[in-house]
């Protein structure tokens, strides 16, 4: 199994030299409050849409402000796409990476979550944590060197709350890791209004909801 | 990676065929209240040691009846052992299963925790929910026949409160498989008789620490 399979972590060291692997991530790193940005409207009419400072703010119009040491996850509403990989890339070429085309973040949007917010995770339910469209990795490189971890292929998005659950990463703990496969999940209270959730969730206190995954079933399908 | 690698599970069908494979394993089944039995001092001068119902009644004389759904993990010490295999398997010889020497459950337990407390899951920080003279699997195949998840070589159990936590085992959601790797991990409230625990625990409300594993680290070493 490699380590950047299905859902996964990109550990910092990843991209920069020096930083956290896998196996160094403080615990504190791997979970925390989560923000889920919606950019599903965006998306529809723009494949290439990277998640701006903007998005942020008016999430924060929303809800407040953003709690520190968040888990942020862009939802794109890629995951429907799976197992397709004509769809997920954007391409019927599967190895030209130029012409992929999906969305993700945008560096500026990166590292004001980092600056501002002290953001623990920047996750996306794409490929990649930088678009399609990149040429370069400004959103790797950034979160690299600023041992910010990344968490690439989340699914079921729209099962969590935009705010209010608490999101977990707990990556299987390689040694030496640039990465590696995780089954994120997320906890929250129930509440009227989230009536998906609810339904798949459990009679406990602390309800429990799968976040992720596309994980290995689809893995196996499609070779990601 | 192979499934029954490191801090793992069995997924029921690993000894029982038809019963859930990995992927099949309701979300429900993979997190719990925490009970964790201290035989410590038992195992001490028998390593052949197994889990009795005695026990279970010995804990909870001392916390109340189990809650339903747990997530039940023998503290055996054991994980002091690693990395050394001569030490974990109790046997200079580490291909002859019938020398080895390890502590598990007894199947009596492991019955009783099913039937009288519809038990989640069955944990041991040693290589095997069965001890390591059994020559028949009693407690693996009773787990099994009973979709009931079994784990193995958890760590750090006495960082976790034997009463009280929460223990998440989020297993890799392997597409047909008969076990997985996981980071098993617990979460608790901070409390002033958990000194050490507290230690390494972070300022959120629901406090969160590392309950398992090896991992890999010590796995690469050993190759177990």
């Amino acid at each position: 199994m490699p380590e950047h399979m299905g859902t996964h972590i990109d550990a910092p060291v990843h991209t920069v030299q020096g930083m956290w692997k896998t196996d160094q991530i403080p615990i504190e790193k791997l979970y925390g409050p989560g923000v889920i940005i919606n950019v599903k409207e965006k998306v529809k009419s723009n494949p290439d849409y990277r998640v701006t400072v903007e998005d942020l703010m008016m999430w924060e119009k929303k809800f407040g402000e953003m709690p520190r040491h968040a888990i942020a996850i862009m939802n794109s509403g890629w995951s429907d796409k799976y197992p397709n990989k004509t769809q997920i890339y954007g391409s019927t070429q599967h190895t030209n990476i130029s012409l992929f085309h999906f969305p993700s973040w945008h560096v500026d949007a990166v590292t004001w979550l980092i600056n501002k917010r002290q953001i623990n995770a920047v996750g996306v339910d794409t490929p990649s944590t930088d678009f399609g469209q990149a040429s370069s990795y400004p959103c790797h490189l950034t979160l690299g060197k600023n041992n910010v971890v990344g968490i690439e292929y989340v699914a079921n998005l729209d099962k969590v709350p935009e705010n209010g659950s608490t999101i977990y990463v707990p990556v299987l703990k390689l040694f030496d890791g640039s990465g590696g496969p995780v089954r994120v999940f997320a906890t929250f209270d129930d509440e009227p209004n989230i009536t998906n959730a609810a339904a798949i969730l459990t009679s406990l206190t602390s309800y429990f909801c799968f976040v992720i995954f596309f994980s290995m079933i689809l893995l196996r399908e499609i070779g990601l």
